[in-house]
């Protein structure tokens, strides 16, 4: 299944027989206290920067999110998606619990976007599924309905079920959703890793969706998180996840890698073009 | 299904349940040209020295391979042997394409060791099975026959079975068995990632035994080959791979995240365990 997205000047397509998709998620404050008091103040240069130096590290898409206390996010996601698209060239990912500011940004946004995000929880699904079709964009859907969030993977994969079932009978195709399977910490949840890279290969066995991972969050709490977030990285591309939302300067590598291991980058050119422009150690 | 190995010191069990089992490769002249000088002149000092810092660097089991042209192996393997286990107290795996060679060690060997290998080849399995039948030692077996080297899954599923098939006919148990699914290099063979993985999982799941996997070889030709091992040993683990033959000082760090995505490392302890111990880079 291929899932299509666009800026107005690139196309960026996810599916399983293509390289693993880039989503940067450095635009967004929790836990930067400096971009949160950037955006407070209104200032988006920060933004602006942060955009940039995640193209130049390989982002395919910058996820763009301004959700923090002080910010009227209707008023401020719209300018920052503006801001963002006046500098990089790459398509957004316009991200709020807010679905007025959703519709905020998906207004002023040029191309097909991806929303993050919608739940399987009644509320979401009624007010956001809509917005999706009329505005002809791509959705996240994340797992979890009425009944919260889900610890194991069976529930992961029914409420799969019911977001998919949902967003056809909206009229949106299903390659213009994209699962997210939820990631949580594993030291806090040690079975959540299993639980994951199970939903994951479910899902896609069942259901033939693309789909997305954060990474960051697993291994809060824990030492040396970027090996961490590098090994569960493998395992969810590995397992089925097409794109990821992660820092993609510290996640691209290990990425490239397993992108050659599982047969996606012809003649190792995409890995052999990385390590080309990486800065290398002093090799005394 | 748990295969277990001892010394006279040290027991280890490999099996899903359990830590990913770590075998040193670095006692093995392939490649190293100072080892093989050393062996040749019978000088077996630098082997004392490999097998003390692998095990420093956390190896669970040490590879012991002398096969270089002009070495003796039958002579020289059960002295390395032996000077490996007068060094350190990790159980070991006897490593020859030998079966004379295989004997000896097998002969001086003190516990239960793995020894590398059978094949699923007609003259292999007829010599070396009767071998470890008679020493009740733990056999890896790899799935290449008659035929030659299998580049799909298929042939390695098929040849695993007929391994497995064998190794019961001559009267020894499943459980020491140990199936490793031959990775090559994959800038020479582009779709052998993908085939490893898949006949790993369909082993796994159709045989239920221990699989092992060589890492090295994978990234031969590519830069940057610790990268590309570690995204490899990632997703074989996560497979099904239950012990690795590898370069442990590199390997491990990156395992131990694998085993603790996977449920394998109880309140994160190694993982922590490990990056106490490990040297930081300056942090200014």
């Amino acid at each position: 299944m291929q899932t299509k997205l666009s800026s107005p000047k690139k196309d960026v397509t996810i599916g399983d027989d293509q390289p693993t998709v880039l989503i940067g998620e450095r635009i967004n404050p929790t836990g930067k206290k400096k971009l949160a008091e950037a955006l407070k103040a209104g200032d988006l240069e920060i933004v602006s920067r942060e955009a940039l130096a995640q193209v130049q590290a390989g982002a395919d898409i910058l996820d763009v999110n301004v959700g923090t206390f002080g910010v009227d996010e209707v008023a401020l996601l719209p300018k920052a998606v503006r801001m963002v698209m006046d500098t990089v060239d790459v398509p957004l990912c316009l991200d709020s619990s807010n679905p007025e500011a959703l519709e905020a940004a998906l207004k002023v946004y040029k191309g097909k976007p991806l929303v993050n995000s919608v739940t399987g929880e009644e509320h979401s699904l009624k007010r956001v599924l809509p917005l999706i079709k009329e505005y002809g964009a791509v959705v996240v859907g994340l797992v979890q309905d009425d009944e919260g969030i889900p610890k194991d993977a069976e529930r992961r994969v029914r409420i799969a079920h019911k977001i998919v079932e949902r967003v056809e009978a909206a009229g949106i195709p299903r390659e213009d959703l994209v699962i997210d399977c939820l990631a949580f910490a594993i030291g806090a949840e040690p079975g959540s890793g299993v639980a994951v890279m199970e939903a994951i290969r479910r899902i896609k066995a069942e259901l033939g969706v693309n789909m997305t991972m954060g990474a960051s969050n697993v291994s809060f709490g824990l030492p040396d998180r970027e090996l961490l977030n590098n090994a569960f990285v493998v395992m969810a591309v590995a397992a089925g996840a097409t794109c990821l939302i992660v820092d993609v300067a510290k996640v691209r590598p290990i990425i490239l890698a397993a992108d050659l291991v599982l047969g996606r980058d012809k003649r190792a050119r995409r890995y052999i073009e990385a390590y080309r422009l990486r800065p290398k150690p002093d090799r005394q």
